[in-house]
């Protein structure tokens, strides 16, 4: 393990040399996971490689156009690879089931942007200021003097956008916007890149994300809002709990909420709470009073009794700090 | 009027050559037009100039941030401008109770990227390759030598994010991202303006929307999708019809959903139906069955009959379409 970055420059030329190589996306795959693996790998394979995205879990839907052929679930595919690469993942636990596997590569490999990442392979190379991996990954192909193509192309802007929310958040930089100019060059279809990400929501998530805001309070004189979903909406619409994400936000959304809350039923004693804060609240705080954390603006607790207990919990907390 | 564009640097230099400028943003004023109207009003201001955005409607509530002192109601403000230049504007309709005093400028100016621009002023700078017209007023104040500060720069960027979609449409180009790569040079902090933007949604709006959604019926196969919304349900909420807008895309966005269409009920016997299609349907051909018309992927009718008529007859003609 090291505590410094090694060049994308040595790590290339390892890359290069080598012949059979493993990359290892995190578990709970995003666009930047996949989208990064998926770009290298195509420009690995077209140098000539033997290389695969060796996966654990299923591709979500809205991914699904990233691989053409590149995933596999097989850990017998190389049965000794060169290099295993893993990306995006900050630290080993983020490709648990593949960890085994990782750790027999001849050599190992960790391109990640987490400010928390651990520099836990053979060569790291970690950059925080990037806005997502994949602008890591095309600087990478750059220095490698890999061309890249629409499709490898697509797949960064993919990785791009998605982790930048639509080059929305912090996160991004001059350097995100000179990177996406430069894929445009290269000719690609960002439009069908953002249908195929964002117009591809399953029915059921939509309806769940609605019944989730019919329950919403506003409160604090308008500047808190709290919404909930319990098991039986779930199944009354067979969405999945996974599919309520962004409640939070859109209640956060609202013109005048400082702090959101929603909360969600793991079951009929166990509500997960997840808080917002738009600009000066510090959501962290407060479910820290609850045993939770987080960051600021965005942080979480699990409360053990029914959901109308830890809604007037919940309400009460925020209240104390907004009136502070 | 002429029919070809005139020179940003002839507009500049005649634009630095004059005392007193009006800018025109056009009618339901959107990012691109206000914030563009707001970072040349500055830059002229700095450059000595007298300088107002002259509006007639108010400036909407995601929008207030960018007004530090730029917007005037007040025809009379400047009595007379030596330029009067209108912003984002395809015709002189776009601002009709300003029309007057536009026309009674000793100058008139038009900059914009519709490609239905008229070129009905006596300088017309019209760039439909642009993904926004504050593309063109940062080339503008570049070839003016008008330095841009984070002020103007958050205005432009507020101009560019919004009417590209977040970077998302097909309008956006290398050329979007570069000019945006360079406004971070500047110092601009894009979250804070997106935070402004999107974090400001009138508590009504997202309850209508959701209301919206709530009366969704899915058909063809899962290939459309129909919602309506009443003026029953617009009171109850306490919501304007505008703030529907966005329903029929959440529809679209819906996986397998290929059309959607989303009517609002103006009166008991006028329903205003808004189409979408994602890839290959033509909501354009359906619409004009009824009169009305639009693009490809974004056109609009109106039915003269009630809105369960209406949905019917529309509901038919999507089928018709998605069977051929």
């Amino acid at each position: 393990m090291k505590n410094f970055n090694d060049s994308l420059s040595e790590i290339g030329n390892k890359l290069l040399a080598s012949e059979s190589i493993y990359l290892f996306p995190h578990v709970n795959m995003d666009g930047d996971t996949l989208g990064s693996a998926v770009a290298i790998c195509k420009a690995l394979r077209n140098a000539g490689k033997e290389c695969w995205v060796l996966i654990e879990d299923d591709v979500v839907l809205y991914l699904k156009f990233l691989d053409k052929g590149y995933c596999t679930y097989d850990q017998d595919k190389i049965k000794n690879p060169d290099i295993c690469m893993c990306i995006d993942c900050a630290d080993i636990d983020r490709f648990i089931k593949r960890k085994e596997k990782f750790l027999r590569g001849k050599t190992t490999m960790c391109i990640d942007h987490h400010f928390t990442s651990l520099h836990f392979a053979d060569y790291n190379y970690i950059d925080p200021t990037a806005g997502a991996t994949g602008e890591i990954i095309y600087d990478l192909l750059c220095e490698m003097n890999l061309s890249i193509d629409q499709e490898m192309g697509e797949a960064l802007f993919a990785a791009i956008t998605t982790d930048t929310g639509n080059f929305q958040y912090s996160n991004t930089t001059r350097k995100t916007h000179i990177v996406v100019g430069n894929l445009y060059d290269i000719g690609i279809d960002a439009n069908k890149v953002s249908v195929e990400i964002y117009e591809n929501v399953r029915l059921e998530k939509l309806l769940i994300k609605c019944k989730g805001i019919s329950t919403m309070q506003v409160f604090a004189d308008g500047k808190a809002a709290i919404a909930f979903v319990t098991q039986n909406m779930l199944s009354e619409i067979g969405a999945t709990i996974d599919e309520t994400e962004g409640i939070g936000e859109m209640l956060r959304s609202i013109s005048g909420i400082e702090i959101s809350a929603f909360l969600k039923e793991e079951n009929s004693t166990t509500i997960k709470v997840g808080m917002r804060a738009k600009t000066y609240g510090n959501v962290a705080k407060i479910c820290e009073k609850f045993g939770g954390g987080g960051h600021i603006k965005a942080a979480g607790c699990t409360i053990n009794d029914t959901m109308e207990a830890a809604t007037r919990l919940i309400m009460e907390e925020i209240e104390n700090q907004l009136n502070d």
